[in-house]
C-alpha cells in the first residue's frame, strides 16, 4: 500500500479527492434535496428555502499557532473567528442570520482570556447585525475555534462567483494590501501604524456593503478577497469564464501602507498576493455602476475581458503583465509557526 | 487579577458565563431576527424561515484523544463525527438538509486514512438522506473534526425539550446501555460482542424514527440520549417542568449487554448513567401512543409526573429510588486520554 501523506498532496488536491467521496452536490439529486451550490465552488454552500429566499452557510476552523499572529489579543482572536465566517456570508450578498462557535481550549486557559475571546466574537456578530445562536465548548491541547455562519438572501439577489461577463467593471470595497503590510511589519519587526495592524487583526466583514450591492442588482459576480486579490481573480475567472485587466494605478491602497513600503514592486506584491483583507471583489454591469458607486466605498480597479485574454495587470504606461496565480490561503498554512506569512499556492 | 482557569469552573458554568456575553437569544430582539431557540437550551438552535418551516442547526467539535477510543477505525471516526450532529437534528424532529465538516489533521496523516474518514462521513450522511455540502480542511497537531448539521421541520412538528406534561408516557427508541457496555469492555479489556462495540463506534442517528414521531403529532417533547438517559431526563425535566417515574424492568437492554454484565446494579448504571447511545427520548400523549407504537421501534419506559415528584426509578417490587443527576457528556471530557470513560457531572 502506498502511504501518501496529507503534507505531500496540497489542500486543493485533497479537497478534490474528498469531493469525489462526498459526491459533490450539483447533480439532479442534490437539486431535488434543495442544495443549490455545494461544497468548494463558492464562498458558501447555498440551500433552497422553498420560498423566495435561500440560505447560505459556511464553516471555518482556526488554530492558535497557524491562524493567530502572536501579537493578537484574545478579543481580536474572537473578532477574527467571527469575521472570517461573516465575510463569507457577505460575499454571497446575504444578510447574516446567526453564528455558531465551537471552541476547544487548553484546560489551563484563564477564564479572563475566554471571556475576552467571547466579547470579541460578540462584538463582531453585533457589528454585522447578528448573534451567536449556538456552539460547543471543550478542552483541547491547542486553542481551536470553528465558526459556522448562516445567512439569508433572496434568490434573485444571490451573488455567486459565476456570472461576470466581458465588459463588466471590476471593483473592490475598502483597501487592498493593508493586511499584507501588517504581516510584513510583524515578520521583519518593522514599525507600522495602528491602522495597518488593525486591518490584519480586526478585519471588517463587509456586511452592509454586501447588502447594498445585492439589493442594487448591479453586481454580476462577487467573492471576498481573504486569499488575496490575485487568487480571488483566478477564482472568479474560473467560475465566470472571463479574463481581467486590472489597472495598477487604480488599486486602492492606504496612505499608511504606501508610506510603509519601500518599493513600488513591494506595493504590488502586497496588494495582489497577500490575503487577510476580507474586502469584497465584485464585477458590476457598467450601466448600473452609478446605482452603487456613491452609496458604498467602492473602487473600480479594472474590467472583465474574454477568458482567453488572461488575467493582466496594466501599468500606468499601459504595459500589460500577467498576474500570477499565487497568494496566501486565508491565514492558513501547511506548516505550523510563522507560516501565516505569504506563501505560494 | 484573579487567574481562574477553565479547568476549575466546569463546562456548564463556563457556558453560562459566556451566554451572558453572547446575550443568549430569546428576547424580543432575537425573535424579530428569527431566532426561535438560541444557544444552550435545546439540541439545536432554531431559526424561523418565515414560511411554515423552521431551520434547526447544531455544531460539535470532536478530538482524537478525547472523543475517539483508540480501537475505532478511521471510517468509524468519520461516521461518528457525522452521527453526533445528525442525531441532534433528529432530536428536533427535523429532516437533515446538509452537513458541513471542518477537519484539522496532522500533516503526516496518510491520505488513505483521510479517505476512509470521508467515506465514513459520507456513509452516515447518506444513511440519513443528506449530503456533505461544505467544509474546511487544514493541518493541525491533533485530528479535530467540527461537524455542523442543518435540518428543516415544519414549525407545527418541531419537538423541543419543553412540552412534556404530567401523564405523558416516556419512550425511547432502540436500546439503552449498549455504548456504556462497550466502554466498560474497552476500559477493562473484557470480551464483548461485535454488536455492542458497534453501538459505541457507529451510533445510528434516529432520523427516520424522528420524522415518523414528528409527523404523527404524538410527541410532546424530545431530545437525544447522547449524554446518558439520566442526564437527558434531567434536561427534559428542567425544560418541561415535569418529573418522571421510570420502570427499571421496562428499560430496553440488548441481550448481549445483559450477558456481558455481571450484576443487576451494573446494568442500571450502564443504562442510566453512561452516554453514547444516541437514541431518542420522547414523551408521548397517551391517547396518541397507538399512532406511533407500531411504526417505529419504541419502548415505553415510564411516565411524566409532577415536577415536585422528582425523577424516580421504580423497581419491579415497586420501590422508588431517585435517579441521580450524573452522566457522561457525549464522549466529551475535561481530562485528556482515556477520559471518554464514564464520569460524574
Amino acid at each position: 500500500m502506498t502511504e501518501i501523506k496529507v503534507s505531500s498532496v496540497g489542500e486543493r488536491n485533497l479537497i478534490s479527492r474528498l469531493s469525489e467521496i462526498f459526491k459533490a452536490p450539483g447533480g439532479k439529486e442534490s437539486r431535488e434535496k434543495g442544495v443549490l451550490i455545494g461544497a468548494g465552488s463558492d464562498d458558501c454552500a447555498v440551500l433552497d428555502m422553498k420560498g423566495e429566499d435561500c440560505l447560505v452557510i459556511t464553516t471555518d476552523m482556526l488554530h492558535r499557532t497557524t491562524d493567530f499572529p502572536a501579537e493578537m489579543s484574545p478579543w481580536q482572536m474572537g473578532w477574527m473567528s467571527a469575521a472570517v465566517n461573516l465575510s463569507d456570508i457577505a460575499a454571497m450578498g446575504a444578510e447574516p442570520s446567526g453564528l455558531l462557535m465551537a471552541i476547544g481550549m487548553p484546560a489551563d486557559t484563564e477564564i479572563a482570556f475566554v471571556e475576552e475571546l467571547a466579547k470579541g466574537i460578540q462584538a463582531c456578530a453585533e457589528f454585522c447585525g447578528t448573534s451567536v445562536i449556538g456552539g460547543d465548548l471543550d478542552t483541547h491541547a491547542e486553542l481551536t475555534i470553528t465558526g459556522t455562519a448562516l445567512g439569508r438572501v433572496k434568490k434573485s439577489q444571490l451573488l455567486l462567483r459565476r456570472g461576470a461577463k466581458p465588459g463588466d467593471l471590476v471593483c473592490v470595497t475598502g483597501y487592498t494590501g493593508s493586511a499584507g503590510a501588517a504581516l510584513e511589519a510583524l515578520q521583519y519587526g518593522k514599525p507600522v501604524s495602528e491602522t495597518v495592524l488593525k486591518a490584519l487583526f480586526e478585519p471588517i466583514p463587509r456586511t452592509k456593503e454586501a447588502r447594498i450591492l445585492a439589493e442594487s442588482g448591479a453586481g454580476t459576480s462577487m467573492m471576498d478577497t481573504s486569499d488575496g486579490l490575485a487568487m480571488s481573480l483566478y477564482d472568479l475567472s474560473r467560475e465566470s469564464h472571463v479574463g481581467f485587466i486590472i489597472r495598477k494605478s487604480s488599486l486602492p491602497i492606504l496612505r499608511d501602507v504606501r508610506e510603509f513600503v519601500s518599493s513600488p514592486g513591494k506595493l504590488t506584491e502586497l496588494s495582489l498576493y497577500t490575503g487577510g483583507d476580507f474586502e469584497l471583489l465584485i464585477t458590476i454591469d457598467p450601466l448600473k455602476l452609478k446605482k452603487v458607486q456613491n452609496i458604498c466605498n467602492l473602487t473600480v480597479i479594472g474590467e472583465c475581458t474574454k477568458y482567453e485574454a488572461g488575467i493582466m495587470l496594466e501599468s500606468p504606461g499601459c504595459e500589460l503583465t500577467t498576474i500570477e496565480q499565487r497568494g496566501y490561503l486565508q491565514l492558513k498554512a501547511e506548516e505550523v509557526d510563522k507560516s501565516y506569512l505569504s506563501k505560494t499556492n
